[in-house]
């Protein structure tokens, strides 16, 4: 048998509970049940089958189906989800006349038979999933300083290409050298993306005229892929010489990830090339000084956008023949959290908000250019968690 | 501009739209929407964004939202759900009294959305994921041999166990090794697995106690996994003499997986693994003699757990501190697909259902062992498709 969680890491769930239950409050939700893996990695610190339900004023209370031995005064055992409101009346807990439901997350039977478990005296919401992304956006120093680790072993991994990268190489071996690479250095393989239909393996990476393939996911850049299964990233393209390689490998080194994207280059590349990373790096520059608590996360997309437009790389910016409308993201326990830096987005930057900000530009024939790193928003700035070196790399 | 499929992709989508069409006929659901990524892989043998309208008597609609460029008769590019009505009346297609949607894979406020676009004289269903599970699990002659070629090459990948295999690696390190040459073999990488709350990487790798370890998730074995947002599988345990190290890896060499799990030992095993094991095997001697079309899905499971008490192993079947209820599964483009091979299931194995048959043993300080296969029902019996020694061999 084990504790469901130790004293210390009580206190910084604790920390967490309580940024959801203001949350709650703020929004008029007196309950809310989850059960998607992520809420539970945030909530619970660790996956179990089950259900977490919270209220305000109390601790949550955590109901396992799977697996057996967790023990907590916490932990309830529960066979089926129906048997949650006798065991929450046992406890003095008052039956609940609006329940949050994760409506983005759960699948629509499993929504609709917990929706019903309280009888008809109680609204069943989906705003569940709102709530705590929007929770999850603001970290506690402990998840900035996993984050912080993430990024220490990404830059670690970026270092190894240039000698990993081997003339004849298609991107595809690249990747599958770098994904090697990674693993060894602790990655953990899966990555956590927000999204029913978003897949990715565990990174991208694009050269030459692949980079331009659209792709019908919502990733910031494209790829053809190597089956119609999995239409993003390497397509099996030969690294050549005037090839720009653009590696977004998963920073996923622990549960909290970074997001990190440098550039190699293959002989000589084109002025067109390294005038746009240039421009790249510039938007970066801007980024960091415009980006304070409070900014709005739409200007600094509409920065980007004015840059790329007066440099003439507006066709350029954020894929070719199909391209994405936003310039970075949030991450965490999600390659993909709020908030989104996207043109009509009305989120703004709070203390703590750890974001990935990825200005690029596809280049037909050349492959794609420019920088993503992960911040975290201080009292002084943003703060760049992620450091290993910007300019293009040669790599042969 | 690329056409979507060709027109030999087509006749073997024809098989897969006549398939649905039959079982939505027998179901009495005139229409289908569905937009989940393995089903689109299914019917039109790649990943969009957007949705599939299939009646009867009439071929499949596809509305597109991304990627750009897909080209044919039948496709129709979309901004929004909200369009595919008129663009349905627009081909003359009339406006269906029932809609079956993906209740099991689409979230709740997705669903909520789509069963909305018809307005009030069409009431939607959530019966879709029922419908295309049961179609995927009898095979086309062409999905058949791509999981052949699949566990060609899965084979190929535990041939070379024994000589990745070193003196002092634990259980992930050994992980790692494998995962790297699958990949150099064609792994895409990526699994797909049915069910929200189901996650693993690649595959896994069990010894020692660790075997024992339960997990949250619906795996036919456990295992603690690193870290807690992700408790399933290896552990980090040293591989030492007197285990069995039971590889589970995944077969995703193509979109069509193979399942196949061999065990390894080193040193001198206890004669408890190696009856265990070899009653395994027997199951599965039995399971190839006994399974027929038509035959009970169900009466395999039973066969097993009899021999396994018979045995005296029955606290050791298919886990030990928490036991799994199945000792089989379907397969082709979800690892876990329909029919499962559990006491109270009431599906019958047909002509072309493809499975995995894994009868395991779950052995306290030694590991893991047992032998998993995927095999398709023909007219003549069951036929083994991962063919690969099914002994427990030596590795140090």
């Amino acid at each position: 048998m084990a504790y469901i969680f130790s004293s210390q890491e009580r206190v910084e769930l604790s920390l967490r509970w309580q940024r959801v239950q203001k949350i709650m409050e703020e929004s008029g939700v007196e309950a809310l049940i989850v059960s998607d893996n992520t809420s539970l990695c945030y909530l619970a610190g660790q996956i179990f089958a089950g259900a977490i339900y919270i209220t305000l004023g109390r601790d949550p209370l955590f109901f396992v189906r799977r697996p057996v031995g967790l023990e907590g005064d916490d932990v309830v055992y529960i066979r089926k989800v129906e048997q949650i409101p006798a065991l929450l009346a046992e406890r003095g807990y008052p039956v609940p006349r609006r329940v949050a439901l994760e409506g983005d997350v759960l699948s629509f039977n499993e929504y609709d038979r917990l929706s019903k478990i309280f009888g008809e005296g109680t609204v069943a919401t989906s705003e569940a999933t709102s709530i705590l992304r929007r929770a999850r956006s603001v970290k506690t120093e402990m998840e900035i300083e996993a984050i912080r680790a993430s990024g220490v072993k990404h830059a670690e991994l970026y270092k190894m290409v240039p000698s990993l990268f081997v003339r004849g190489m298609s991107d595809q071996d690249l990747a599958i050298e770098l994904e090697y690479q990674a693993r060894r250095l602790g990655s953990l393989g899966s990555m956590r993306i927000f999204g029913r239909t978003m897949e990715v393996f565990v990174g991208s990476i694009l050269c030459g005229d692949n980079a331009t393939a659209p792709s019908p996911y919502d990733f910031a850049l494209g790829g053809a892929g190597v089956d119609g299964s999995l239409p993003v990233g390497y397509n099996g393209t030969v690294i050549e010489d005037g090839m720009c390689v653009m590696v977004d490998q998963g920073g996923n080194f622990g549960r909290y990830m970074t997001d990190m994207t440098r550039v190699f280059s293959v002989g000589d590349i084109a002025p067109l090339a390294q005038r746009a990373h240039d421009t790249a790096l510039e938007m970066q520059r801007r980024m960091m000084e415009m980006v304070k608590i409070g900014s709005a996360t739409a200007d600094v997309y509409n920065m980007c956008l004015d840059l790329a437009r007066e440099e003439s790389l507006a066709e350029y910016f954020m894929g070719y023949s199909q391209q994405a409308g936003f310039v970075g993201h949030g991450i965490g326990l999600e390659v993909n959290e709020v908030p989104v830096l996207a043109p009509r987005s009305r989120e703004i930057f709070e203390e703590r908000t750890t974001f990935a900000f990825e200005p690029k530009f596809t280049l037909p024939n050349i492959g794609a250019v420019g920088v993503e790193n992960t911040f975290v928003v201080r009292e002084s700035g943003v703060e760049k968690l992620t450091l290993c070196e910007e300019a293009i790399i040669p790599i042969g």
